[in-house]
């Protein structure tokens, strides 16, 4: 057998680590929920044709499936049904690379038995054959939530997306996040008010302005054939960035008119209007910001957080008014997702956050000997009754030993069976060394202290 | 784009399936959590070489990945770490089959990083390419837990295991789950001891007792060379099942000695002790549990959910003595795990478990017209910033119509703001028809109703 290594882009994390995801997958699950999202999961797989039908060129990125067994018999199977041996045409799968193209695929497979509009949160893990670098993997987990309604999806749910976010970034133990938002159609009404209609080349370029610096935009503008002056008013644009809708004075201050753009300022000055009462200075308009996928039409999200700005985006989304179509029904959506292996990739690079332990459990119970285990066992039965995580020790080693086990791994109190003058139980709180009489049924385990703590590294409470 | 159809063996469930899946997921992990169990994850894929280096027949069921982009530039390149083009020996990558595999890597991998002995819980989707059928899937989730430690291993967590297995099966709403326990040295020694030295042969036709009946098997043995009698004595010890150790006389009876069934006995009889004293009547020693897969040495675990049986096993595990080895140090462990897809693919078939609504949302806001909508949207916020999920209506439809969105999903409130005879609010619970005066940041939503519930087919309180 080859000796173990790490395969590069497929991040695994220690228990310790993954308190840490847990925390955030909690937080960002419940949020969710409070605003009404239900869950769904999709299979792993897609047929290949699929996914190479959205995307951009995600198609260099796919990882395609077959089965091993089928291989040896002749040819692939993808697994679409039969398990048997032929590869079969339109039948070959691949690892969904997104969770947005997939839940497109449900909605039309299921139309029939959802209510519409249909909301729904998903996190899943997905996986893209790319280059694996700081912030990029081939495995990672996103978490999205999407609306989307039959014909016609309304416009207020264009603010609520880039609300639910901004409510758990606030909620989670990491710098301000900003979500910047733009409006798709305001730079193409724009480029077309001035006389550039290649509008998908224009904003490519445009989208480089952070990366090559606004001279360099001018040239590449200059180069695929805009005027000197058409190219200055696209730079323009793409430079104003409002916390309020006064974006929309300063675009019209440029003297372009095009109803695409008026339809495009309304819309964002709406979603704008919407996040400033609700979560005031989570939101800004941002005219730059593009995003790279073709399937967005209207409004589109990214975000930038503090002081890491150089790490790009880690939650970006927008609306989508022709994805999911059988031919006859559109179901135009909007959607966001949350990156969150990136975003923990950072948290622990920049070790920006810790749990206070690597274990569920708050309370070891020491055993005295191995003949007196089960008297240890019913005291942890007994505490989970309450809702106290516990184990009980391995061995009935030196009760230094069994503290060491405990200190370890985090684990806040030691409990002594039988350990009390009056031969009742005993329980230390191994961090202030505090030992007092205790007993099973009636103790109860400080709040702070039943669960992991994870907090913003240095904040750890308790631990010193 | 070809026509969407169902994949054979990759189920999805609809919203209000996956609640019922959620709440068993979150039981299984609380009380994994309860037990002092971390929660870890390991990546979908492992290199083919390691899949197939362990478990049986599993290397017929092995989905291998490729790149696509990779195989175009010829050859293939698994994602083994530097994104180029051509295959690699020893790269080639396969989504894993189980998780007690890619476990044993992974503490092999961490040691350094890792306390001993190392208890973890997993819950991860695994794939296998095999024909789909009632229960079997080719992508479906488990949920394990396992405890390893350094050279040795205690006895005394091999019954930990089958108790915090039969806690989960206690809190689900099911019907009543039997823990079936064997250990393996128990027939080797008895095989031994009565001259039969081929013990995984007898162990596989033995096996085969509840498909094929009593006289077949023994037939069977005689024709794999056992004498009449010795193929008697096989099946008479396969007959023996107790729910206390009197499962140790009945084989003393058989009058066999042997000192590795004498190990077994010992063990067995621990176990059995162990759980009837924590869980009268979940585990039962049953002589005829063997497990198909070749790395268990002692312990295994089968169950059987009553009126259910002809489904098989929900869950099983065992101990393993060498399955993570580095070739210096051995890392014996044992585990148990539950095949949740299957376990839900009964729920789902039989009708068991139903959720009593579609989405988290306790209260669907209704909105009076459209100018009005950020009046909801602020009542939404103040009822989320108590705990309670709601969302607000898509549209400032007739309230006959909001009220009908909100039965369709099995929300039991509607929040209408202004309703009320002094221009306050209102609320009003669809299910009686009570509508009653009510205050955003007061109202306490009744807790029964704070969450779906999830209980056995028509139990669920409220609706109807």
């Amino acid at each position: 057998m080859a000796k173990i290594t790490p395969l590069s882009g497929f991040p695994e994390y220690l228990p310790e680590q993954r308190i840490v995801e847990q925390h955030f997958l909690d937080v960002i699950r419940s949020t969710f929920e409070l605003h009404g999202f239900p869950s769904i999961e999709t299979r792993a797989v897609e047929p290949v044709e699929r996914l190479l039908g959205k995307g951009g060129d995600a198609d260099k990125e796919i990882y395609g499936v077959h089965r091993l067994a089928g291989e040896t018999s002749g040819g692939r199977d993808g697994g679409g049904g039969d398990g048997g041996a032929g590869r079969r045409e339109g039948a070959e799968l691949g690892l969904h690379f997104d969770l947005t193209v997939p839940f497109a695929r449900y909605v039309l497979e299921h139309a029939g038995r959802l209510s519409f509009p249909f909301r729904r949160h998903q996190i899943q893990k997905v996986w893209r054959g790319e280059r694996p670098q700081e912030g990029r993997y081939r495995e990672f987990t996103q978490c999205d939530i999407d609306v989307v309604d039959v014909g016609e999806l309304a416009p207020h749910f264009e603010a609520e997306m880039a609300l639910v976010v901004a409510e758990i970034f606030a909620a989670l133990p990491l710098p301000r996040m900003t979500i910047m938002v733009n409006n798709r159609k305001i730079p193409e009404g724009f480029y077309r008010g001035i006389g550039l209609d290649d509008v998908a080349g224009t904003l490519q370029i445009v989208d480089k302005l952070d990366k090559v610096g606004p001279e360099r935009v001018v040239e590449l503008l200059v180069e695929s054939g805009a005027s000197p002056e058409q190219a200055q008013q696209c730079l323009a644009l793409a430079q104003i960035r409002s916390s309020d809708t006064s974006f929309v004075e300063r675009v019209r201050e440029l003297g372009v008119e095009h109803p695409v753009l008026e339809e495009g300022l309304a819309a964002l000055a709406a979603v704008i209007e919407a996040g400033s009462a609700a979560a005031p200075g989570a939101m800004v308009a941002d005219l730059k910001i593009a995003r790279g996928l073709d399937y967005y039409t209207g409004t589109v999200y990214e975000t930038a957080m503090e002081g890491y700005e150089s790490w790009g985006s880690f939650c970006s989304g927008g609306r989508y008014d022709e994805l999911a179509s059988d031919g006859r029904t559109t179901y135009p959506g909007v959607g966001i997702s949350i990156g969150l292996s990136r975003l923990l990739g950072l948290v622990f690079t920049e070790g920006l956050v810790e749990a206070s332990r690597k274990t569920p459990a708050a309370v070891l119970v020491a055993v005295t000997d191995e003949e007196s285990r089960a008297a240890s066992v019913a005291v942890a039965r007994s505490l989970r009754g309450s809702g106290v995580p516990c184990e009980v020790a391995p061995a009935a080693a030196r009760f230094g030993k069994q503290i060491r086990y405990a200190e370890r791994r985090g684990i806040p109190y030691v409990w002594f069976v039988g350990a009390g003058e009056d031969g009742g139980d005993q329980i230390k709180d191994i961090r202030s060394g505090e030992q007092v009489d205790a007993v099973a049924e009636e103790w109860r385990c400080p709040v702070a202290d039943l669960r992991p703590q994870v907090v913003a590294a240095g904040q750890a409470p308790g631990h010193g």
